[in-house]
């Protein structure tokens, strides 16, 4: 493409507009209803003993022996009330420092697919330079606002792999950004740098949080071991925890929207109060994931119109909470295609009208979460771009109508050259970042590229345009020597 | 793709929840305002006499000379509070009949661009053969409840190809359709035809309304000739007319939306109210269909954050005037690509939150309307069918919950096999028409066909497989003798 638009710039976002709504408020009291219902007749099996305790010096019925955790309603609400309803959470570029809750939007990219695809070279296991070129593009995209693992290192050992990400996220860009929470000692690792590169000790990260983590809930009701450990380690030090039972319906949770709301509800109220009993107070994050497997083949189905469905109707349960909202940008698409961009379109629709206030997999997913497509990056950041600017208020005023122009250029005449058009033609509309307007010939005669072409050309000049954020030379010597001596620990003693 | 699966079935598409409305109430009675005073102050050039008779003996100020109209603004609000808030639209199958108004959404394809494209022989002019095909796919294509013109006939004489369409539409198609209205004898021609494939007269005609039209309006300001003379034969036969201006922001009206939609709400008044002065309760529809231009280039832009504003706000209007909606499914792509989809997309989105209650161009539009595409037929009617179960009531009732069934499957266990999951499982989920949703390998395995490659093989097989719908013999020989008839005037005479 001849003209590389330039994009919108570097904004917090949010929607000025009332939340999209679908539940009445009597199918949301029947939602918690039910909600408080499992968790008092069932529970959830928290696989960590240490977890366990907390969970029985806060009020919770707690059956050591099978691990199960029941939890009376009231116990339920007391704890969640103590999260704030919004929070900061801090970029080591101040500028970036973002709002989670009431009605912003933040936007994360895909996280932790094995895979790595782009047109030049295909679909293939990630690796670590994949890695650092996706960090680089998450810096050079003023849409996202977020860090995170967005491909596997799979070339990497993998009980170190982390330190490097942690290293890349931190050199590479300048935002806040999602860690690893599998198990304390990532999680400390990553707390460590954070604070190198920010400056800052450890009680100023619990007053200042910079970092977010997905606790995934292992549906139906189980909380693993090694998440309850990297979700201690996080609140105990303040940062926030997104937590996010995965009920796909029809395969872990009952084959209905209803079902998997309920279900959904119960599990992230568990972990969120379990939080609050950790640590009072600690911002936490109420996250939905709620699709559906196709019935017919058992694969796992995105950003279909029960997707959408689950997305608004978690929000409005999040806000029924008071508690700040996650969902996702997702589809279930192979290649980087209309399907592809169907499906994203649909979650991010219902992102936006849900009040999302973080977006996970916002660019770059596809495969239902198997591998991250470099020209998806590019073709998510367009659609976010579109989205927030069709999501900013409408200027109606006297100066905006432009009564005179219309009289002045009449029946049959054009505002090309009108006095009104001329003052605002440079910024009057909305500029693609990806979108080719051209006409057929002149689309044709220079090579006639699809979206998912001129994508791939888009994220290699901005891979090529990449600088690294300033950061000290002390700091990376001092996060160079921290991981050194890491690796080192991992290598004698054979474990993380 | 190894399993097409079947499509949703015929039905009429409601959103079951308020529309989404963008404009504060001070905000629409502004522009109700500053649109009443384009009206009262330049009003609209109607090049038509018979039309500026009928406008001078209704209350309108006519100057005959200059052919300009102006209207006080209780002249517009007297008549077009006589048009009915909703309608139902006839089809020859009566199963097929729409209702206009409320909060249905009905969807009409792509409206007459010069040129077809499919992958198998990329883009060229249109021939009849194409209309014939593209009637077919709109008969078999369960999201399409309205016909039209979707290709031109470039290989037929310009005169009498819309004999060709009519008996295409009439005999390839069940359903209700837009014909042209280009002149009054291009409409009495449809509506013989009309009334011949129904059986009626045209009394009934009246009073069962089944053809509607677009009447665009020449922004800014003008009215041609011969749209005012298709409209007046369509009202006086009581069928509904969409009374659609063309206002590109920052080319046909000021460069922001803001004016653009007093604009597009003062032209479309105007001619509305013409319409009711024609036929006092004549059905007609508010047509919106405010863009922007690429300010840099001055090329058309559709699908855009402003159109998405340009739909809701221009709905929100419709319905202050107690009027049905139609907007439109845009882009401005060169090829069915993933541009087509998210300008699609956005386009879609705001049609559904608007109550769009006729959508034009819904499926197979590309290039701003210069193109059908094969395969955007199918890639939109996938997206249609998504956002119509998306905006289907959300079920919320303890059967649905499944509590039992939680409670059975217990922490890490799965649902496949449970008796709520297997009492739903055949119709428990949306079924795609075009998702492929199988894991990479086997995808891969089939051909790594992407979407637009699956539609083409979609659009064949529901070629393949059109049935024309039963008409007596009797009424085809009818319509043949009619259409024999005219051609030999056309030919006579050298005019339509």
């Amino acid at each position: 493409m001849g003209h590389l638009r330039t994009q919108r710039q570097w904004r917090l976002v949010q929607n000025p507009h009332p939340p999209f709504e679908i539940l009445s408020e009597a199918q949301l009291r029947r939602i918690d209803a039910a909600a408080m219902k499992i968790l008092a007749d069932t529970g959830l099996r928290f696989r960590n003993v240490e977890a366990l305790e907390i969970l029985d010096q806060h009020g919770a019925q707690v059956d050591f022996d099978s691990q199960m955790v029941a939890f009376d309603a009231d116990v339920i609400r007391r704890h969640i009330a103590k999260a704030p309803r919004k929070f900061v959470l801090y970029a080591r570029n101040e500028a970036k420092n973002l709002t989670i809750g009431e009605n912003y939007i933040n936007f994360a990219p895909v996280s932790g697919p094995p895979n790595f695809s782009d047109i030049d070279g295909g679909r293939r296991p990630g690796t670590h330079a994949d890695q650092c070129n996706l960090i680089k593009l998450c810096h050079g995209l003023n849409t996202v606002h977020l860090g995170g693992v967005s491909v596997e290192a799979m070339d990497l050992p993998a009980d170190s792999r982390h330190l490097d990400f942690c290293r890349a996220q931190t050199l590479l860009n300048d935002c806040a950004w999602n860690t690893r929470a599998i198990g304390r000692r990532r999680v400390a690792d990553a707390l460590e740098i954070n604070c190198i590169a920010r400056g800052i000790d450890k009680k100023t990260l619990i007053e200042k949080p910079g970092l977010t983590t997905v606790i995934n809930i292992n549906s139906p009701l189980m909380v693993d071991a090694e998440m309850l450990a990297g979700l201690m380690e996080m609140t105990r030090h303040g940062q926030p925890c997104i937590i996010t039972p995965f009920t796909l319906a029809g395969a872990m949770s009952p084959a209905t929207i209803a079902g998997a709301l309920a279900q959904q509800t119960a599990e992230a109220l568990a972990v969120l109060a379990f939080v609050q009993m950790v640590r009072p107070g600690c911002p936490c994050v109420f996250g939905g994931f709620t699709s559906n497997v196709d019935m017919k083949s058992g694969a796992p189905a995105f950003g279909t119109p029960e997707y959408v469905k689950g997305v608004l109707a978690g929000g409005q349960l999040a806000r029924h909470y008071r508690l700040p909202y996650r969902a996702s940008n997702v589809n279930a698409a192979n290649t980087a295609d209309a399907q592809a961009t169907y499906e994203s379109a649909m979650s991010l629709w219902a992102c936006f009208l849900a009040h999302a206030n973080v977006v996970h997999h916002a660019v770059g997913w596809l495969e239902g979460g198997l591998c991250a497509s470099l020209e998806k990056f590019i073709i998510d950041a367009e659609m976010i771009q579109m989205l927030s600017a069709a999501f900013s208020p409408l200027k109606i005023d006297d100066d905006e109508f432009g009564l005179d122009a219309i009289a002045e250029v009449g029946p049959g005449g054009h505002f090309f050259a009108a006095a009104h058009t001329m003052a605002r033609y440079r910024d009057a509309f909305y500029q693609p970042l990806l979108s080719d307007w051209r006409n057929f010939e002149t689309w044709q005669d220079d090579g006639a590229q699809t979206a998912t072409q001129r994508a791939n050309r888009i994220a290699r000049n901005l891979l090529a345009a990449h600088q690294s954020p300033p950061l000290p030379a002390a700091a990376i010597a001092e996060i160079d020597a921290f991981i050194e001596k890491r690796k080192a620990e991992i290598a004698r003693d054979g474990e993380v």
